[in-house]
């Protein structure tokens, strides 16, 4: 491509909309321009990069034995009904764009196509003898995110790679997952990205197993906790570990203490000089289900730990049906309108005991009082320890289960596991964080789609059996930026020859000398010829602003028709370490190629 | 790929959702299924098609010097607004679908992409230098169709293919307008296509000149007027032709005739004794701007035309500006609650003059009374004419202009062509009517957007230009579908080679019998080394359910590896003739390699 006739802006300044080296990158080397919130236009040379981004994966998938199809983004209400999810898409977590057409049917824009290809399941598999099956697309998603940011990374339009699998049995599906997961690592690895698989919880796709593909980089949204001994990566959100001992308590006798001004754990602990590991910490939440129930949960723990609200999520989600509801679509913690809708007199924020009184709960405004008590594996075992008094400013010391309070009946986990704890599988390995990009997230979903909408096969003993399915999600434009946000440096983007837009730029710093030019489009007809991608940049322009750009945009090798033409020579300078050699005119071609073969 | 492990079902039925051959057959023979109104998923050898067209497109594209880009489905109203096109887009056509988002933004989903190119233009562009510049995407397009129908023909998601150029001046935007032109006719060539180029309207989209390419077939929805000689071919909708001429008037003295029940044209003529082309026939329209104005609308025409409506929304459209409006949101036959909403008393409809009196137009409901007589061509120098008296069961004869009636001041051309008239390039061309599937269409936009929107260039005098635009779309999946509305017989679909999901079937009649198994084994494999796309038949079938299946989804080759074993042949069949020849198995790889390049 001649530069003079591609359309391409670069920006010498940052744009102000832009936080991280990648999305500032982006933009400045006209890759992306913002046409909403969320909302980028990929511009031809981004085009190519997410084209050879798809392609690495398309040639995976396929070896893999996946079969590429493409399913409608528009999606009717009706089919998640069917899964009991449009509610959940669409009000609680409302990551799921919705409208209504012009016969005033609803429609979702999909975020995820677990329905529709379960839809396509049940009409299209009859048999034992048809499976396995594994379907993909790549194609454009939608979610209506409450902080688009980050460029490509958090968007509201994106594009994805999405595989679902039909499989007899979970043995099936396991193999199946497997072949994905190496898939997965195969085109990360041909991406060029450094990355690290992790355990992670499924969120609302649910399932029984699922990995995440995470690209480590400063900018993730995500903490990840591994172990040295490489046995161990799990998202925060999943993570388990062995929480520290606990101290043991310095109070052997129960009594209620004036505890003014220690409405925190590090406040209390600092005025009893009690260790944070003698306290039971008691943690309002407020969880709304689907229909329309409302529960207020009181959560202890001990008091050096934390709640991992994705645990807890799923529990109170698991617990919908006592409930009489099909799903959790909020938790939310309790604030002074949520105290008059629960309490007859203010919640004693800060001093909460095990349990509430009576009082605290006769429900305000109509809401009727569901109150119910869990209680962290953590705070299980602890003796003469530290509480809430359910009365501001007082605390109880030298407490136990079974005396002053009663021990809920549902003991949970729900701690999050922290940098520092020691590993399950070795209490020798110390958990260590680090921050990652999500680029792939791989699903072992099991019946919970193909039970909800009757998706079933006839098995080779006749007879009807639920499909197992597994999903499988890469998020291709993430991908794109997050290698960027790998490998760049000052003066700009420096891409992996396997994804670059094109593997090779010629600069002519002079488009008047009749020399350069003629090198240059010498050496680019050759190199279009022997199959490279090549820029020539042949603008007229001034010899730095065209450096600028070519190390701005990032491609893994220049070669400059300059002063060195005096030797027969031309320079070609390697992106990745601005290191520079003169050549000989006719050994550029075969060079090249040697380098990008390698 | 082997059939044993591909996603297929296919239906001996006729579905009954399905109403032409080309959508039945996509839907028996497994390419496609309905997963809501207007909605489509395409299964793995859809997919296939679907980008075998699409590669055609990208390859032309890139030869004739556009560089594909990407752009976002949702696109926020403001940039809607900025061309003035929301509401129409939204509310009057309704043909875009638009949602809120989680901040209350209102955010439409693309039907086509005018406004987003033009903003990015008016960033990207800044000199004459960058000129000209085409861009264009393959992109899932949406539109809240009335009557969705015909499968992928009109679906309210479908793929397309569209360009836009940005120009220095007319000059080099009929430049790009012809090359896309060339780019259509090579696009449609490739893909097997019998096609026409015609003259067409530019509706919505707007600009000075247009053209449709219409692959023609008995199930299109367009009607082409054409003539012999190849020099003239238009859409119904934009078609012009000379009249037939009028007959002079039995009529010489003005008098009211009684003429009962004579509402329609054919029986006043026939109640008369005169001929059509003696009448003036006056229609009542009821337009609907975009600010809520409406205007009664009385169009006088020779009794013998019809009005084209397309003609007449693009006049009054034109005509928003005189009733303070931006856009004509709306254009309704007047019924008898418009009726009451405009007259005091019942409009005489049937025997209409060419004049309301003010007691049919004082407005009632509150309607601000706007009337507007528009009189076209072919009634403006009709003496002695017929017409109506504004009282039921009463007609005038022998009526002249500036005697009993005034002539409207605004005399229009909005006649519908029609099969018969005679072609304005030569009189003794008689227009002929044919029926065409709109697959592409192309536009000279000009500077509708370019100044709305501010997108302007610097040109060589250094004065700040308006960008002339060009927009080139070619439905992609609609093109698909209309492959197969030209190519099919009673056993299925017949697919030209260029875009067949594979050039090649081996159908093994018996699996269980080995030599078959293994011969088609081994073809397999060489077909594929040779660089064929093929589909290996290894299901445990019967041979006539295979068969079935071969000719149902259109493979244009197909090997069967059968009794012809024994004299160490194989059987090849051609799809589009059912022409069948034994053949060695050792010539088969060389036999089809060269039928597929030729």
């Amino acid at each position: 491509m001649r530069m003079s006739q591609m359309l391409l802006m670069t920006l010498r300044e940052t744009p102000a909309e832009a936080e991280i080296p990648s999305h500032q990158l982006l933009l400045r080397a006209g890759y992306i321009r913002r046409i909403g919130s969320g909302l980028y236009a990929y511009l031809p040379m981004m085009w190519r990069v997410l084209n050879k981004v798809s392609q690495i994966i398309r040639e995976e998938m396929d070896a893999a034995g996946a079969q590429e199809c493409l399913l409608p983004q528009l999606q009717p209400s009706e089919l998640w009904e069917e899964s009991g999810r449009w509610e959940t898409y669409t009000k609680a977590e409302g990551i799921m764009f919705s409208l209504i057409d012009r016969q005033e049917r609803r429609l979702g824009l999909g975020p995820t196509h677990e329905e529709v290809i379960t839809a396509i399941a049940r009409d299209s598999i009859r048999s034992y003898r048809q499976l396995p099956q594994n379907l993909y697309q790549i194609q454009t998603k939608f979610r209506d995110e409450i902080r688009p940011r980050f460029g490509l990374m958090r968007g509201r339009e994106f594009i994805m790679k999405d595989a679902y699998s039909f499989n007899a049995d979970p043995e099936s599906l396991k193999e199946t997952y497997a072949a994905m997961s190496q898939a997965y690592e195969n085109i990360l690895r041909r991406c060029g990205l450094h990355f690290t698989a992790v355990e992670a919880d499924s969120g609302a796709i649910g399932g029984s197993a699922s990995q995440e593909f995470m690209v480590l980089a400063e900018a993730g949204e995500d903490e990840v906790l591994y172990t040295e001994d490489g046995k161990y990566a799990a998202n925060v959100e999943k993570a388990v570990s062995l929480p520290t001992e606990a101290q043991p308590s310095p109070f052997s006798k129960y009594e209620k203490r004036e505890t003014p001004n220690t409405a925190t754990i590090a406040t209390l602990c600092d005025f009893l000089s009690c260790d944070a590991t003698t306290v039971v910490k008691n943690v309002l939440y407020e969880a709304v289900y689907d229909n329309g129930k409302q529960v207020l949960v009181l959560v202890s723990i001990r008091g050096d730990q934390d709640v991992n609200d994705v645990k807890l999520t799923n529990i109170l989600s698991g617990m919908a049906g006592n409930y009489g509801a099909q799903a959790l679509i909020g938790l939310n913690v309790p604030d002074a309108d949520a105290q008059q809708k629960w309490a007859t007199k203010p919640l004693p924020l800060g001093y909460i005991a095990p349990d509430l009184g009576d009082d605290y709960i006769q429900g305000g405004k109509g809401v009727e009082p569901k109150f119910l008590r869990l209680v962290d594996e953590t705070a299980v075992n602890l003796q003469n320890f530290v509480t809430g008094s359910n009365e501001n400013g007082y605390h109880v010391v030298g407490a136990n289960w079974g005396e002053q309070f009663t021990l809920p009946e549902t003991v949970v986990d729900v701690r999050e596991a922290q940098a520092g704890d020691r590993a399950t599988h070795d209490s020798q390995q110390i958990l260590q964080s680090a921050r990652g990009i999500e680029v792939g997230h791989i699903f072992q979903l099991g019946t919970k789609y193909s039970e909800a909408m009757g998706a079933t096969y006839t098995s080779e003993q006749g007879q009807e059996v639920p499909l197992y399915m597994g999903c499988y999600g890469i998020g291709v434009s993430r991908l794109a930026q997050a290698t960027v946000e790998q490998s760049y440096d000052k003066n700009g983007i420096i891409w992996p020859s396997a994804i670059a837009p094109y593997q090779v730029i010629i600069t002519v710093p002079n488009v008047t000398d009749q020399q350069q030019s003629q090198v240059a489009e010498t050496l680019y007809q050759d190199l279009l010829a022997a199959g490279i991608e090549v820029l020539l940049d042949d603008r007229d322009e001034r010899a730095g602003v065209k450096f600028k750009d070519a190390d701005l945009i990032g491609i893994p090798y220049r070669i400059v028709t300059g002063r060195s033409l005096a030797n027969g020579n031309v320079e070609v300078i390697k992106r990745a370490n601005l290191s520079s050699q003169e050549m000989p005119i006719s050994d550029v071609v075969t060079t090249i190629r040697d380098w990008l073969q390698n």
